[in-house]
């Protein structure tokens, strides 16, 4: 029985990655894999971090979605001090597995800062260059 | 006057990151900086790529969107070669500036595979571990 410390299987080669049935994520050479979080009720992206193996391990196994925290250099649940936690309804991959979708249930604002999502400014053209607005 | 040639300037601290009006993109040690394109018309999440400063700059400067090829180490207009090219509607970036999300005009598929878009599998858990159903 597949359990979470179980490792995921090695990458195979383009066709089996593309096309075949074997889950075999593409951890990059830091060992970690670019995830977007999505609220599945409305579609809206709220945001966009990284997971490791044991992290995307844990999420699978337990619902609750723990991500790798570049900054900090450590495993972290989702919601673990501000209370913010996502619940996973759906994960997808991409075509050469180097990129998770996670279709979740927000609890409370997705973003530290307070704001439903982490794409909060919009990227306009000004005379002088490119300069962000609020959504 | 902003011409694709300007760099883009230094990010600052954490406040002016999060909440200033200046777009400092946060580009990594490769020169990097991951991009979330989204169809405009259905909200769908296509691809994810990355983006070198230089394709930032052509594809604010032209609305055509551009991407670096980590594989090939290369700048490449979305669609040169396989006519499926993209069209800026609306730029986006998060909270720290490390992530951008692209409203484009996706014209045929976005997927190099002919898929619609990347995310065409979905993980489920099976006895032996999670394995790959299409969606």
């Amino acid at each position: 029985m597949w359990t979470r410390s179980t490792p995921f299987a090695p990458p195979g080669d383009k066709a089996a990655l593309e096309t075949g049935a074997a889950f075999t994520p593409r951890f990059d050479a830091q060992g970690l894999i670019t995830a977007i979080a999505v609220d599945d009720a409305t579609g809206d992206i709220l945001m966009l971090a990284h997971m490791n193996a044991e992290a995307l391990a844990k999420t699978l196994s337990s619902g609750d979605v723990w991500y790798y925290s570049r900054s900090r250099r450590s495993l972290w649940r989702k919601g673990e001090t501000s209370g913010h936690a996502q619940r996973l309804v759906g994960l997808f991959v991409d075509c050469d597995q180097d990129a998770l979708l996670l279709r979740i249930i927000q609890q409370g604002p997705a973003c530290h800062t307070g704001a439903r999502a982490c794409f909060y400014r919009r990227v306009e053209m000004g005379p002088q260059g490119p300069v962000l607005k609020p959504v």
